[in-house]
């Protein structure tokens, strides 16, 4: 369903541009940085959610050879700054909060050394009263985790990765478990369900999960002691954001913070900065090069997964299938810090249907586990799941195709979202009729096991810079400051190519550090092709502009009768005339009295988001014997607007698609009643593997964003958003049985099926 | 002198940006460069100036435990390929043409290894008979070195250093060792010579002189084996020159070499490649990261001196003292490969003063030594000793003042320099105007020791580019290609600053590499500050203009209304109306559908060049029984221009004047009969020491360059000129004696009083 553009290398699909890097392990991640004097740090790790820190004692572990230091909060340079409650670690100073806190950081000149020094600590607790659940930390009874007040974010997540406004703040604090609670409401929702012709309600349940990245958390800080210049070399999604907040807590000058973003092995929202505050505060601390790689178990246990969720919903509707109401209370369990997905949730729930009555109460919760942090689209799996279950059963009610009663309610431009703010230009019908008209949809049968959802996520946008300079062999460089999470690089060379009539070979992108930028938003939110493409193409064609201006010159031609193409520079009608990019930027590297060498700015900042929709269809069976769900056929529709790379574009909905498949049957991180986490391990915590995932066909819809660079929209959210609830509704068409909590493993589906047809 | 400009930071004196990092030795230069797997070479230098390799036994060596690979001429990937004449090396085959020609390179896993590995190597030679000087090699009984035709200079380092056009070649090349011989001329000048009513004649003999840095060569390769992917750390004056010669000495595409410039610890003119083609091939042969870093007296036997040179030259003139007839010539011993400064030093030696009848034959002789090189304002101090002297005793002969003469020949902006083309703007005059006012010229009385002399260079120019960044802390970041070897960064700052309007501790200069750039020509031929700061001007220029255009919407006024300073922006008249840059920088940032972040390109090409003219005065006692000659005033007196750091400027100008005096005094490599050298070490090879050295008062004279940023002209090579001839004229004040050959050592200078009064 791709349009077929005009273009010459836009739109089709190529391979990834450092992938033979990345197959052959030539590609050099945080933890392969090795420095002259580097010291390993090794975490010791609190045992309890919640307890005094009565003593510390280090000379055991200072004996060990190899150990050259022993860090606790107050050895550190942060030890009089508040950590931004979100995603940022360094040590618990006098009580932990939750089981996994870093307490103490060994150094040692080899990580074996550290490790055994960790193991010799002697760290003794006095344990505290811990509520690690949201009902436990509701129970008026409950003690209060933060008694003065919990640390106040200072980002909002929702904004970041966005774009969309924030909702109405419900009251001011009193000391309590509840960091947060807003409602968003428009019209009468109470009256309206009230009177409504048929209600549906359900409360659903979502579990912790873990973003799954290959590559846990890494990062080498380097140390100028004179200066007191930080470098770090790390893991990251967005180099400038972990700069400022490392200069914020170590009290440094920005200026005195290099932030440079190595290959990532997976971020998924996860990696705007744990782990750099506490690498840079250590090597500033002993003034050596310090470098803290996770493994998989530190990593799942102090890191910031995505919060559980319990949401009750209820809808109303006419017998006709017109939506009425839409009322719904969430309860977000953010972990140790506040976080607050709130505002999107409420956002994408009461914004995907046109709906005139809306109320959605949000209760923001804190719990002695590691805090909540963004994982792709964050919220919108859980809120998703939740709509459009309710949807599906609503469908079953009125005995209406449930795409058919997701046409008649669609929400399109204009209409409001949760948050009231009009959707921008967006594609959800276009993306419900491309379904209607699939096989797997079109040819269903009833209890065939096939089921259907949509999601969708409003994708972010930054303003953002970006050179671009030719080289004398032709080579066009782009110089750009975003982090490559999801192939954004492999489709940015084609639009430098593109505009500048080069083979994509001869385009390499050149990533900047936090000194060598330019600046370019964080990799999250689904911003960055729809924000930088658009600065490459302005530095292409600015880059373009001054090619043809010297090649006039050296052509005798004028700029009007000359065409890029096949990295070349030829005078239209005359087959001769014809000069190598190369030999032209030679020219004006060279030319005493010329315009000077080609090197191009350009810069954006789009003025309206353009969100991605999605409808996933999925056909499943279910085992009647153990509940086990086999997903059969994927079928991934999206609205991307334009595909610069298709290729990528595919990846990145593959990629979602699967994670979804993890969201709805396969993962959750399981804490016991003190905290301490059960799944630990990948094999505790289970990702899909390659058998549990059948292949996925995507379809792109090409609805143009305005704004976008070709029309282009934000790819990376949307493909993980409807996963979880369109195999819910596979499952109840296949079974009858209706799905009330993530990850319907063998076990809920089972017992589901022994209660009946949509029984809760 | 310096005049007062209008200016808040620009013209005033600043240390240096990366001062801090050299004194505490945090500097990082390639030596310091250390990768996993990195093999340390050791080369193995021929032992004769003129051989047959017979055997190369590497058995015992590859024995030698961490020995790795020894690596011979046909093992590089650069075996079918020419070197470029001009400071490249790599191995030799089969002939081994001077004595410290690198045969073999072993290749360890430690220095000691290597270093034992190269002990144990069993090279054999048959020794060939070898000219090993000028006169042996211009013997037509003697062997042609290269009997096939001497390998092709490819770049012309006249046109490099200089911007200044080449003479008139004299014949077509018949074998001989001989590699160029050209005339320059104008007018009559035999005639003009046979009639003149007073001429003076002399024969003026220079060293080979080393460039003397502290730093030898040294370069670390890295290779991406996959892609072929070469980069090189490495003490370089020009990452692009040195990409560009590696890419096509190993047949790579310039886009599979990076070169990454790191901290240079001096170059003068030597550092633009000599090892890195041969490091990169060995990283290429063996798949392993290559370092070498050359040891003092490999240094001095392997790399590039300046050439010895022979000049005689004839004066005539009027008894009035203007100049008739300039007759020279001029051989010039380069080594075993072409190297052509005869065009620059035909264009000084015919250009300094005006005058009709004009010839200059040059003689360029191939010799079995090392190659000749580049080495500060190439040429300069040779022909300037030979002109300024003759200058001198034409004074004397005609009973003038020698300052008068000078002036009343004094070359002037659109006179003939010796190749004819008219000399840009220049200040000879101002020059020697100041010089005529100081005291220790006006108030010298005779005898008393006290020599002048002129001397200056065209300085040469490169188009160039800048990119300026606004950070959101208000640092300003200018991103240029350049390589500071002279302190160039210091003054680019206060350009951006006095632009921009903030303190220069707020500005950043990033130097890139040939991937990040952007471009600009090699820091030679004092083209840097010229060409460069145009560029950082430009680029600084537009992020104002962005800076204003956002805060003029902030501050909700004119554009016209606003200023810049102090690292603010105001509104004029309205004294509380006041943003700093960062927070313009952060709306710019941050403001969608803005007009994105703060980002300025800058792009130059100097039309034409700027010469630099200097009169040095020196004031020297001579011991009548040693002969040993003590400066004890030191006067540079320079038209810069305008002094964009002043500090920086004088920092050239004391270095230059040093310099001077070593060649004046005490620097010769010397070499035996059979081309041994005899001073390969510094204990040998005496570098003028603190105690040699009186201070050096400079005087700047701002005479601004048409097309030069802010007025200012080159000035690294001038003050390296004059020094030479001036010690030689105040040593011929003292003590009547005339000297023609340099260094002046006691013994030199004690039989040239021995002989009496200007005899040769």
């Amino acid at each position: 369903m791709t349009q077929q553009a005009p273009h010459r290398y836009l739109g089709k699909a190529r391979k990834l541009v450092d992938g033979v890097e990345k197959v052959t392990g030539r590609a050099r991640y945080a933890g392969d940085v090795s420095l002259p004097g580097m010291l390993h740090g090794k975490l010791a790790l609190s045992l309890f959610a919640h307890a005094r820190i009565t003593r510390i004692d280090t000379a055991a572990a200072l004996k060990i050879p190899g150990v050259v230091a022993v860090l606790t909060a107050d050895d550190l340079p942060t030890r009089n700054r508040q950590p931004s409650s979100r995603q940022t670690t360094t040590l618990a100073r006098e009580v932990v909060r939750y089981r996994g806190e870093p307490v103490a950081l060994v150094l040692a000149t080899s990580l074996a050394a550290a490790e055994d020094g960790v193991a010799a600590l002697q760290i003794d607790y006095e344990p505290l009263p811990a509520p690690v659940t949201a009902e436990a930390a509701l129970d008026p009874a409950a003690p209060v985790i933060w008694p003065q007040g919990a640390p106040k974010a200072d980002t909002d997540l929702t904004a970041a990765h966005a774009a969309v406004a924030r909702g109405e703040e419900q009251s001011d604090h009193v000391a309590s478990n509840i960091h947060e609670q807003k409602r968003f409401s428009r019209g009468d929702a109470l009256a309206a369900l009230a009177t409504a012709e048929v209600v549906v309600a359900g409360t659903y349940r979502t579990a912790i999960v873990h973003q799954g990245y290959l590559e846990p958390h890494a990062v080498v800080a380097d140390i100028e002691p004179i200066r007191k210049h930080i470098t770090l070399y790390t893991s990251t999604q967005g180099q400038f954001g972990v700069r400022d907040e490392v200069a914020r807590l170590l009290g440094l000058r920005t200026s005195q913070v290099t932030v440079v973003p190595m290959t990532v092995g997976g971020g998924f929202g996860a990696k705007y900065g744990i782990l750099d505050p506490l690498a840079a505060a250590a090597a500033l601390a002993v003034g050596r090069p310090v470098r803290i790689v996770l493994d998989r178990s530190e990593d799942f246990l102090t890191t910031t997964p995505s919060p559980a969720s319990t949401i009750t919903i209820k809808l109303g509707a006419t017998r006709e299938g017109v939506l009425t109401a839409i009322v719904a209370e969430m309860v977000i369990d953010n972990g140790v810090y506040p976080f607050t997905l709130g505002g999107i949730m409420s956002t994408l729930l009461g914004g995907y249907y046109r709906c005139p009555n809306v109320q959605i109460d949000v209760v923001e919760v804190l719990t002695h586990k590691p805090q909540a942090g963004a994982y792709r689209a964050p919220g919108a799996p859980q809120v998703t799941f939740a709509l459009e279950s309710s949807i599906d059963e609503l469908a079953r009610r009125l005995e209406l195709d449930p795409l058919e009663l997701r046409l008649r309610n669609a929400a399109t431009t204009g209409d409001p979202m949760g948050n009231n703010d009009p959707w921008p230009s967006m594609g959800l019908r276009q993306v419900l009729e491309a379904a209607a008209n699939h096989p797997l949809w079109r040819e269903r049968t009833p209890g065939s096991g096939v089921g259907l959802a949509i999601g969708g996520w409003p994708c972010g946008m930054s303003p953002a810079a970006a050179v671009c300079r030719v080289d004398t062999d032709g080579i066009v460089r782009v110089h750009v400051g975003s982090v490559d999470i999801s192939g954004v690089n492999s489709s940015f060379v084609l639009v430098a190519a593109e505009i500048l009539g080069v083979p994509p070979e001869q385009v390499e992108i050149v990533a900047g550090d936090t000194r060598s930028g330019p600046f370019a938003g964080p990799s999250g939110g689904s911003q960055i092709t729809y924000s930088v493409a658009g600065a490459v193409a302005a530095a292409a064609q600015e880059a373009r502009r001054q090619l043809l201006e010297v090649a006039a010159d050296m052509l005798e031609a004028r700029i009007d009768d000359l065409d890029l193409r096949d990295g070349a520079i030829h005078v239209r009608g005359l087959p001769g005339r014809t000069l190598p990019i190369g030999e032209v930027a030679r020219r004006a590297q060279e030319q005493q009295g010329g315009p000077g060498p080609i090197v191009g700015e350009g810069r954006t900042a789009p003025a309206e988001n353009a969100p991605g929709f999605v409808a996933h269809i999925v056909q499943v069976t279910v085992d009647n014997e153990t509940g086990r769900v086999q997903p059969l056929r994927y079928v991934a529709i999206q609205d991307v607007g334009f595909p610069l790379n298709p290729l990528m574009v595919e990846g990145q909905i593959h990629g979602g698609a699967v994670q979804g498949i993890g969201w709805g049957l396969h993962e959750a991180l399981r804490y016991d009643e003190n905290g301490e986490l059960l799944t630990a391990s990948l094999m505790d915590y289970t990702l899909p593997r390659a058998a549990d995932v059948p292949s996925i066909e995507t379809v792109l819809v090409t609805n143009p964003a305005p704004n976008g660079p070709f029309g282009a929209r934000g790819v990376g959210e949307p493909p993980i958003t409807a996963g979880a609830a369109a195999l819910a509704n596979a499952i109840r068409d296949a079974t009858g049985a209706r799905i009330y909590e993530l990850p319907m493993r063998d076990e809920v589906v089972w017992r589901a099926m022994q209660k009946g047809v949509n029984k809760q």
